[in-house]
């Protein structure tokens, strides 16, 4: 079974070919947020190099959130129309689980987090030991509540995510708060690829009509329009 | 500084781009080993989709064995013209060291091995605690040694590598083994980037005129050849 893992729900765009033994290939870019012009030629690229052609794709594994809102609907846009062009099933996964998966040999605790804006981001906490086993699901905090939270755990606690370089001299004073280097703090498709072939196992599939982004708040944009509408009624 | 890190010394050809704050992009493909066809592209289409010229280059990094001669001798052979021509030094880092860095966060004893063939395996031991150190150097051992050392260190050890693929089966007969995901089992060229920039800031430079590449024992035609000289010399 060859598993396409696709990740845009940061400023980290990500794709990979795994199967049953192996990771066949991983592409990663960190550079600018043009996910929407990136996204198929690195998929193209990769499938190129590994001489596979798209009708050899049995299952489309991609994140869904939570992240960038434009970098989730391009993620998941491309992942429904390819599950609908090779009529294939589609897995979504967690951005927060994808990114505790880097450390899933810490054996610690491990907590995720993206920046949500506003001094909040969106966290989760998991407990790490060969698998990820989710302690808290995903919510938005305020970097105070994270920071709090952290130092109340006591013992080691493996921080990644692109908040966690945002907030790194705020983390760096806790001493139970480890940030891994570059290379692990980022996240990978092939963790997409693995959490997606488990939850295919357990039977967790979705198709193209189904699947939904997991934005976990509103927009500034729907924020806004609602405060207005209120307003505007109030005003009647 | 513009770091790119090269790995050719397994069935795994990687390709990655650092800068001081974060991993620009990474390319990995474990798909048949044709690298000497796959390298220079690779490094390319990676340039290129981070708007980069290879005079943006400061530093190579490159895998210097052991593992594979002639995959070794395709990452090292490229990093010496890239050296030369761009007139930027070159860091050697050891292929085990690459892998163990997988496990930097782990916390644990790190064991990678790579296939040395004839039922042997290059190996080493490190400790692992968010810095990767050595605590055995790499040798060649049989697969009966290494399962026997690590049964005697009692702790959990994290096994990678091809080899532990190679030998799966023997070593998840041990308790105390444990072979991370598919995901986190190979090569990635980031990890010889985080560790080129350390030996860098050491002043542990070199040039292309002065690295050697590490095959730690003859290859099979310089043994037999030398038997064979061997034997004429005795028959003369």
């Amino acid at each position: 079974m060859n598993i396409i893992g696709i990740d845009t729900s940061s400023a980290v765009a990500t794709v990979a070919l795994m199967n049953e033994s192996k990771l066949i290939a991983e592409y990663t870019l960190n550079h600018k947020k043009s996910h929407s012009t990136n996204l198929m030629p690195m998929l193209d690229e990769m499938l190129k190099a590994c001489e596979m052609k798209t009708s050899d794709i049995d299952l489309i594994a991609v994140c869904n959130g939570p992240g960038s809102f434009t970098g989730i609907r391009i993620g998941v846009a491309t992942a429904k129309a390819l599950s609908h062009v090779l009529n294939v099933p589609i897995v979504a996964v967690n951005s927060l689980e994808v990114l505790a998966f880097n450390s899933v040999s810490s054996y610690s605790y491990v907590m995720p987090m993206m920046d949500a804006q506003r001094g909040q981001v969106y966290s989760a906490l998991y407990r790490c030991d060969g698998q990820v086993v989710e302690l808290e699901g995903m919510g938005v905090k305020t970097i105070e509540e994270v920071l709090s939270q952290i130092e109340g755990l006591g013992e080691r606690v493996m921080v990644l995510g692109e908040a966690s370089e945002l907030y790194r001299d705020e983390l760096s004073k806790l001493s139970n708060a480890v940030i891994p280097p570059r290379s692990q703090r980022m996240a990978r498709a092939s963790s997409v690829c693995e959490l997606a072939a488990k939850k295919y196992s357990c039977g967790e599939i979705s198709n193209g009509f189904e699947l939904r982004p997991v934005y976990i708040r509103k927009s500034q944009a729907e924020v806004q329009y609602e405060e207005k509408m209120k307003k505007a009624l109030g005003n009647e």
